[in-house]
Order: C-alpha cells, then sequence, then structure tokens
C-alpha cells in the first residue's frame, strides 16, 4: 500500500523536470493514504536526476513526524499537511515555482478565465492570496502558506476540486488533485493558462469578453454527472 | 481504403505533439473519404503516447453513428462533420489549443495578413467567430461551434482552401486542407503566424503597412495555375 | 570542387532546422564558387529531413541557368544570385522566416545596436528595406528584392561583410557571410539580436543609451588587424 | 589538484549550453585554486562541442600570464581576474549573453526582488554598473569591466557571495559562486528571475508588493546558520 503511494509519488516528482515545470530542485509534490494516516512527499533539495523512489519520505498527517525514509521532508511539508488536514478530497498536492504561474502570484493577480481551456479544468477564477503578515512569515512560515490558502478558498467560497490550485502572493503556485498525478495535470494546465493569460491580456488590454455559460459548458463536458468528454 | 484513411489520420494526430501544438489530450484530427461517406477520427480523451491507429473511430458523415471502432470518437466530433457537410472541399480538418492561435481566439480577434509567411498560406484575413447565444451553447454546442464558423467563412465570403482557418471566439482554432497531413501543416503555419503577429503588435503598435500586391504575389507564388514553388 | 561546394551548402541548410531557423521548408542557403562563377542552393520546397546532398541544385551566377541537379532551384535563387552579383564579398547567403527577425521586417523597422551582442558582429544597425513598388512585385519579384537589398545596403554606405543582413520590408531577413556556414552562423545572431531588441523595448521602452565606443570596441575584439578573440 | 580544478571548470562550461544560457561560444566559466594562485578558464572562441578538458587554460591570478595550455584564455580573462583579486571568496565566475539577463543589462535596469524565487538565491537587488567611460573602453576594456563590477559591488556595500551576480551595462550578466559549478547554477537563476521579472512588469507595469520579511525568510531558509533547507 505505502509502496504504491511512494512509487505514485516519485513518478508524479519526476513528470515535474518532464513538463518543464521546475529549475533544479524548485518544487515538490505528496500524495496521501487517507487510511492510513499517511503522507508521502519529496525529500528537501534533492536534485531529480538523482533521485530514487527511496528518497521519498514517509509523514504522518496529523503530526508531520517522519516515519519512513532516510532524508529531510521538503521544506514545503507544513504547507502541504495543512491542505490535506483543511480539504478531505485532496489525494495529492504540488508546489511549483513554473514561470507563468509565478509571474502571476508576483503581480499578486488572480487567473480570470479567459477561454474554455481555463474553463475544461477550473471552475471559476483562480484566486491569488493575501500577504502574508510579518507575525506569519516569522513563525510557522510554512503552516501559515497553507493558512492562507486555506483561508483564500474559504474567503472565495471554493471547493478545491473544481478549483484545483490557488497562487501564493508573491510567491508561486499550489495545486493539487485527487492524487499525486492529477495534482501535476492541474500544474500544468495551470502553467498553460497562466502564459496564454498574460499574451491574451497584451493583445486584449483587458478582460476578454468571454461568456459564463461556454465556460460552464466546457467545465461539465468534463465534470460532473453529466460529463462526456473522454472514455 | 478505411486502413489508409486510418493510418493517415492516426499519423496526423501524432503530429500534434510532435509540432507541439497540444498539451495533453488537447486536439484532434480527422479526414474523410467521401465516396465512402466515412470520417475517421481520434477517439476522445486518449493519450497521444498511448493511441494506436486501432483506436482511431469511423463515423458517418452524415448521421455521426460509429460504424468501427472500440472508442467514442472526439466529443467535438460534430464540428467536423458540419465542416465536412458545409464543404466538399474538405479532406482533413484539425481542432488544438495551440497556445498563440488560441490566444488570439480568447481576445477575439482576427489575424490579419502583416507579412508573406501569412500570405504564403492564407489569401486573407483568418476571421474570428462571433460569440455562440446561450441557446447555441446549452443544446448541440459542438454542432453549433461548426455552424458559426461556416456562417463566419459565408459572411466573409471566404473559400475554405484559399483561407484554411478560423478562431473560435473565446476558445481557439479549427483548421483544415485538402488532408489530415494538409489540415495539421496549416496549424503549424496559424500557430506561427499568431505568434508573430503578437510580437509584431508589440513593435509596431498597429497593423503594419504591407501591401495587397505583396501578399498577392506570395500566396499565388504557391497556389493556383501559375504557382512556381516547390518541385 | 563542386562536391565541396555542395557538402557544405547541404550542412548549412541542415543547420537551419537545427538551430530554429524554419518551420517546414521555409528557408534556403547558398554558396558560391567564384572561379567557376557557379552557385550552389536549395532546391524549391524541398523537406530538410529528406534531402540529400544530391538535391542540392547548381546554377550559373550570370544566367540562373540550371547546370546540375534534377530539382527546381529555390525560388528565391534570383535574390541569391543578385547579391552575388553585387558583392564579390560574399561566399554564402541564407534566407529564413526566423520568428524575431520576421517580426522586425513585419514591423518595417531597423535593428539597432542595443549592446554588446549585436556588436560583436555587426558594425551598425541592420536596416529594413523599403516596400516593394507595385511594378516591382509584379515583374521579377525575387530579383527586385536582391535589388532593394542592394540599394539599401548602397543607400546606407554598408560593406555588407560588416553588416552580414538585411529584413526585407514585410517579408523576413536575409543574411549571408564568407561562405554558407557564416552566413547561417550570422543568421542565428541576427535572430537571437531580434529577440533581445524587442525584450530590451519591452523593459527600456526607447532605444537604450549604449555608447559607439563600446560597440566599436566589441566589433574590433573580433573583427579586423587588431581583433584579439578566439584562437 | 589541478587537474580537479580543470574537470571541475570543463564540467561548467558544459553546463552553459545544457542550460540553453549560450549561443555558439558566447560565455566562458572559470574556478579558482587559492592556495596555488591559479586559475582555469575556458579558451577563447572555442566551440563546446568540439572542446576537451585539456582545452582548459590555466593562469595566474596576479600576472595573468598562461602557465599551462596550448590555447589563448578567454578574451575575458581580465575581468575574471579582477574580480578574484577583489573578493576572496569568489571560486568560479561565469559570464553569459543569457538571454534576459542580457536584455535587463541593455535596458541598463537592475533586477528588483519581485518574490520568493529571487529571495532564495540573492539577498538585495541584482544592480547594474554604470556605463564604462570612454577611456575605459579604449585601454584595459577587461580589466575595467571587472574594476567596475567591484565599484558596483562596492557602492552598494554587496557581499558578493550574497547577491552573486552583476549586470554589465550594455553588454550582459557576469554571476560568480563558492566554485564554477555554483557560479553556473547561479547564472541559471539569474537567467530565470530576468526572464520572470519581465514577464511581471508586463502584468502589473511596476514594482509588484513583495514585503522585505518574506523576501529574508526565504533567503534565510536557504543561507546561513539558520538555514534548514536541504539535507
Amino acid at each position: 500500500m505505502l509502496d504504491e503511494l511512494k512509487n505514485s509519488v516519485f513518478a508524479a516528482n519526476l513528470a515535474l523536470p518532464e513538463y518543464q515545470l521546475v529549475t533544479f530542485t524548485w518544487g515538490n509534490v505528496s500524495g496521501i493514504d487517507r487510511q492510513q494516516g499517511l503522507v508521502a512527499i519529496k525529500p528537501s533539495g534533492v536534485d531529480y536526476a538523482l533521485m530514487t523512489v527511496e528518497d521519498i519520505v514517509i509523514v504522518e498527517l496529523e503530526s508531520g513526524r517522519v516515519v519512513e525514509g532516510k532524508n529531510k521532508p521538503s521544506s514545503d511539508t507544513a504547507t502541504h499537511l495543512a491542505l490535506y488536514r483543511a480539504f478531505e478530497s485532496l489525494g495529492g498536492i504540488v508546489h511549483t515555482h513554473s514561470r507563468h504561474a509565478t509571474i502571476w502570484a508576483q503581480a499578486a493577480k488572480p487567473l480570470k478565465a479567459m477561454g474554455t481551456t481555463h474553463a475544461d479544468y477550473f471552475y471559476g477564477e483562480i484566486p491569488c492570496t493575501r500577504p502574508l503578515t510579518s507575525e506569519e512569515i516569522r513563525e510557522d512560515y510554512e503552516a501559515n502558506t497553507g493558512r492562507v490558502i486555506i483561508e483564500t478558498l474559504h474567503n472565495h467560497n471554493i471547493d478545491p476540486l473544481s478549483i484545483p490550485a490557488t497562487l501564493v502572493h508573491g510567491h508561486g503556485p499550489f495545486a493539487w488533485g485527487k492524487d499525486a498525478d492529477n495534482a501535476v495535470h492541474n500544474a500544468v494546465v495551470l502553467e498553460e493558462i497562466a502564459y496564454m493569460n498574460m499574451c491574451t491580456l497584451q493583445l486584449a488590454h483587458q478582460q476578454p469578453p468571454v461568456s459564463q455559460e461556454l465556460l460552464d459548458k466546457h467545465y461539465l463536458r468534463k465534470h460532473g454527472s453529466n460529463a462526456y468528454y473522454g472514455q
């Protein structure tokens, strides 16, 4: 059971350089086994090219204690755990500094839906958090990064699997999904949207006129009980 | 006969990731056998890396009924069929969310000819459709996407093989050609033009001053009875 | 002797897709044997992946007559020949639609020197031609493209090996050098400069303040009797 | 001992094309053996694909005299030596014309910290030098390039290992680190930041609102006695 989780988290981490979402070690993917209350996550600062499945670290969901693995877990582990605790539906989480999603986080602007590519995966605007306060940065920084994402989703009344990503102000994106592989999938889409929105604004100068019906149609072609995309 | 069509449609679909026109499964190519009234098309939501020629689906042009293949056809099949029915000259059709063509579709702006690269392939401005109405989105969405493309070509009095692409408002490009391979070829050119037009406007701020004679010259070097490009 | 020329022109043509200067067949390189008055050039519209050295066409410098090869020469052959006739120092010529050089040609703007990368290869501003007249387009279009490049170099009092490229208005770049390989080398640099100038203007909004002394220094580090770059 | 230095400098030079920081031969990496007072550096104008470890040149730190190797050292050797002499902490130095860092150098603007990616590696703004004077360009140009970098770091009161790069006005970036490999690592990060800052300004139009506490937190997660990133 844990082997399967570790394998899937290992594979999802290797997908980050493959999809060109990371430079060096700037990213991490985790996955959770809800029954055992255990989270598998990338070790901190380990080179993707040298990492093996044995390097994946297992931590307890509630305590954060390492229960398997010789490495220190990702420095962002506390962010992942906070999100898993707040949202039962999350099976995998990914953090990257992918170029264009990070650009929007640095500009402190949400990603509004500008077309059907967005709507195929995200059922509404992808929010950007408020900045952390000095206090939140000083103590428990990584857990507070999780908390501000949770606060943002609550404030916008967002179901996290319907809008599976948030931009962290001045930092970069977190994305998630039903498992580690799906989280990376959503991170790839987020990066694609982030690039296209930047360029669309360059052409259109303002939010382009896409109808809510079109956005809904595309989301619901792919999600929910009336979905008819795929096999 | 069908084997040849299926092989060519399979190869044309694989050309999409090769030319970096698609992310994941975001695209589909079809080809038609006019004599038999049959269309071969990509299966819905199938990974390009895993797809085999047996996965290609055969549907009837008129009814849309699947007559060969174990998969569901692309969710955009009704758009393809509408275009094949409206325009006898079409032998292949492709839909992608290629980045820069999509950007123009999101900005809801046509691609004006800004130089000879455009003119070598497109004999005039590549139009963008009007938005679909709520009614058109709610019922028969994919067929209506085809209809709005047809309406756009009619309104602009366009011969579809002379301007083998249209941008669908808020969505992305459809391109076509005399067969599936040629459709993908045109989709590659479209993406190239879309990138270059975006950047040209960044430098020139307005439609640059290219003469109609130059555009005509380049199109007619490559097309029609006086063409002299190629072997 | 001709074999050597054909081999070098073949290799230089294959360098175009390698350096991502061309899509499909959108480019051509030639080289000249001045003693024999013969020019080797890419065949028209032939796929780089399928081209062999035997496909390279030999034409006479003065007459343009094909003297060796089973293919039609590049449709731009008359442009190449006009340049070779006007400038004795040219050993190789290349035409591409490389993305960013083409963007400047479409915007009808010269490439001003904005830094040492430009100055390392180009001893002054890279000009853009005037548009061709309707008459020049209608008759002898390709030869007239050569003539307008020659006129541009003369008007700017440019030694073609010191500024080995020109942008053709609404079309794209021509570059050249002491041989075919050197011509492609300069085309790669041109594309690099074109990208960087576009982005530099995005940041600086106007021609940035680079001194003539710095530009001269860099050009003369690499060229002329006092050059000290390289082995 | 020298073999180890030469190997590491050779490997670091090969990393430049791998990370797409250089076109042709436009870059050079050096490393120093402080005990012996010897610097290993790339030979001038040698193709990365053809270079072997034997081509690396050894020069004396103080005199610049070649003590090993059949090639001329990089034409930028005097810049490297000036920096090594001024800053004891430098173990490796790299110069490139990487696209986006060069763009900022051409625009003559420093790279302000716009997010945590910057802060993870650079403890403050990455400065741009003043332009060299005509006299500084005319005589001893490369040594003066080193001097103006040193002056810039002194004027901004910068510890070179805390902000391991400077943009040279109208030219391009120099970066450094504790050894040759680390210098290239910092040059990769610099290029990444340079791209993201350019795009962030496109979205945000002005310096985005990132707090000093956040920047400090990220730098100190990775550097100094309280660092907790990595194994």
